[in-house]
């Protein structure tokens, strides 16, 4: 299969890659070995950073570049910080405190651990010194100092919009691409001007509304887990498709047993949730999500939530449960048996091709 | 344009229809005349019988057979009405108290008028009347003794799915296409088995999901208004299209000035909510929505709250305001501009035609 066999060549010839498919960067549950397997097959691997400290972003960089020559993507988170709310964090824990119980366990002490920082000046060195040929973001964009730096790197940028109005607040900010994430995508929601899941938009719905708006290229994201989604996909008007949760099934995903194991369950189902972060992500109905939420606007600000339940979920995972675990997950019902990155790569877009018009 | 165009022939044939359009029935929204003029232009029309009396879908069925020899659609609500729980809709009447204060009016009398029944013996009477070619039920399907009634006039079975379960459920009862009901939909939520908002299915990953697991012909629903969107549902592997909001802009539909205006407004959002009729239903947020729910486990059951409420729609829709009214509404951002349903109905099939493979 050649690139010329793709009708809309505008993000395979902007990030030169070959197939419409981009890897969804996933924080702590994928590595270099996925992106590189992406890549080389042809696909725009991604590099999840939003856990990383700036030395291990230069080296899974490194990495990245001894293993392939394709484009290397970096990913970055760039939430809002919210300010300390020690109030709201101890009516949690009150509000779980039998959970801490049930476990035998004590709760964690106040104040929560703030977790990794916001895309800040020492990530923003290290790209400067990587030169990483994609850099996206999510929730939103970094402010406007360190947003220029990355620029002026010379790198591609894009990030994710789950409404039209953030499609249009990030085109205004000159993007390079927009990935439209629709609500059937898995882990956290790109949200950063909407607050409201309730109103949050379909895959279907919004990426016709951002592709039929707009002049910048979209990446349509949630819900994609085979060729056939791909090409309906690129028949609603995106240039690319981005996979999330079919990734997870392969070998180089780096996933817990439990979280693999829940994926591989047929019936499984998911839904929207703050209670394990703090911040809505989509992921498959546990105990915790299931008892306290979905949502509930008294969980504590992301990524505290998360601070929160670690004691409960490191015992009950030692136990073989995922009654507390993010067990993230978009809505494909359907998910390909597990294989190489590589292979599935090459799979979903052999698939894609073969839809008739 | 001839029916050979469409690579998908199963619906078209099943049904006698040129197109794989269908119009969503929108009962109090869209009548006769919304129905002649798709089925005129080679789409399923459709005649929403929910809140008929039997007298008057024999009068609908007689206009639409003298207008049009094409399929006749008739769509009947089955839902499994609730056991009275007075204890409940008092508790609602006190909670929404304020707003009758404010409008200065009284709350309405226990017990709440209990609404058109669903699907019944009068209405199965009708439909071995009439003869019609295709009968669409929402919620499920009927009772089997009436169901079996049914299927004796010679007529197609068909009924919504909003999970892949849902489907099999249908599908083992042999229906002869299943609409899958995507979260994107406008109006009421199909749910039959399900009963969480939560974890419902983006049209997307549900039309994907059950058209890769079953050999009925599916029928795709949520968020589809211009021909790109149907073009996708096809190579999702869907047989053809349902249309509801976009039909409601139609010069035939019958929707309020009030609700023609919001979806005129492109910033209109949307949720899915129970507090304006008991059940799931998707609408443009207005002030009692955003007050009260959008979903909220006290409402009175189906179809009670809307008349909880009835008293002040009327006054506030007199005075200009939705904040009381329906304002069903999918989640499609651009809406086609008004025009007849005929015409529209041609543009949308040519509009699919022409999208590349």
């Amino acid at each position: 299969m050649t690139s010329e066999m793709w009708p809309d060549r505008r993000l395979l010839d902007l990030f030169g890659i070959e197939l419409p498919i981009v890897a969804a960067p996933m924080a702590n549950f994928a590595g270099v070995d996925l992106a590189v397997a992406v890549a080389e097959a042809g696909g725009l691997g991604s590099l999840p950073c939003a856990a990383l400290s700036p030395d291990l972003i230069r080296a899974d960089a490194a990495a990245f570049r001894s293993r392939s020559n394709n484009p290397l993507h970096l990913n970055f988170f760039c939430q809002v910080v919210a300010l300390p709310d020690h109030a709201k964090d101890r009516a949690w824990l009150a509000r779980i405190a039998p959970y801490f119980a049930e476990l035998g366990l004590a709760p964690p002490p106040l104040p929560l651990p703030a977790g990794h920082p916001p895309f800040g000046e020492a990530d923003c060195a290290a790209v400067e010194d990587v030169r990483p040929d994609i850099v996206s973001f999510h929730f939103g964009l970094p402010p406007e100092p360190l947003l220029a730096r990355v620029r002026a790197t010379g790198c591609k940028v894009i990030s994710s919009a789950t409404s039209l109005r953030e499609a249009l607040w990030l085109a205004e900010r000159n993007v390079d691409a927009i990935i439209a994430q629709g609500a059937e995508a898995g882990g956290h929601r790109a949200m950063f001007l909407e607050t409201d899941v309730a109103t949050q938009v379909g895959t279907f719905a919004l990426v016709r509304a951002i592709a039929a708006s707009l002049q910048v290229p979209v990446i349509a994201a949630g819900g994609i887990a085979d060729g056939q989604a791909i090409a309906a996909t690129l028949a609603l008007g995106a240039s690319a498709a981005q996979i999330g949760t079919a990734y997870l099934t392969c070998h180089e995903s780096t996933i817990s047993p439990l979280h693999r194991k829940a994926l591989a369950d047929p019936a499984r189902e998911t839904a929207i949730t703050n209670v394990l972060t703090g911040k809505p992500a989509r992921g498959i109905v546990n105990r915790f999500m299931r008892e306290l939420g979905p949502i509930d606007a008294a969980a504590p600000n992301f990524p505290l939530a998360r601070a929160a339940i670690a004691p409960l979920r490191t015992k009950a995972e030692a136990q073989g449960s995922a009654d507390f675990s993010p067990l993230w997950s978009g809505q494909a019902a359907k998910l390909p048996p597990p294989m190489g990155a590589a292979e599935l790569t090459r799979k979903l877009a052999e698939e894609a091709r073969a839809i008739p018009a």
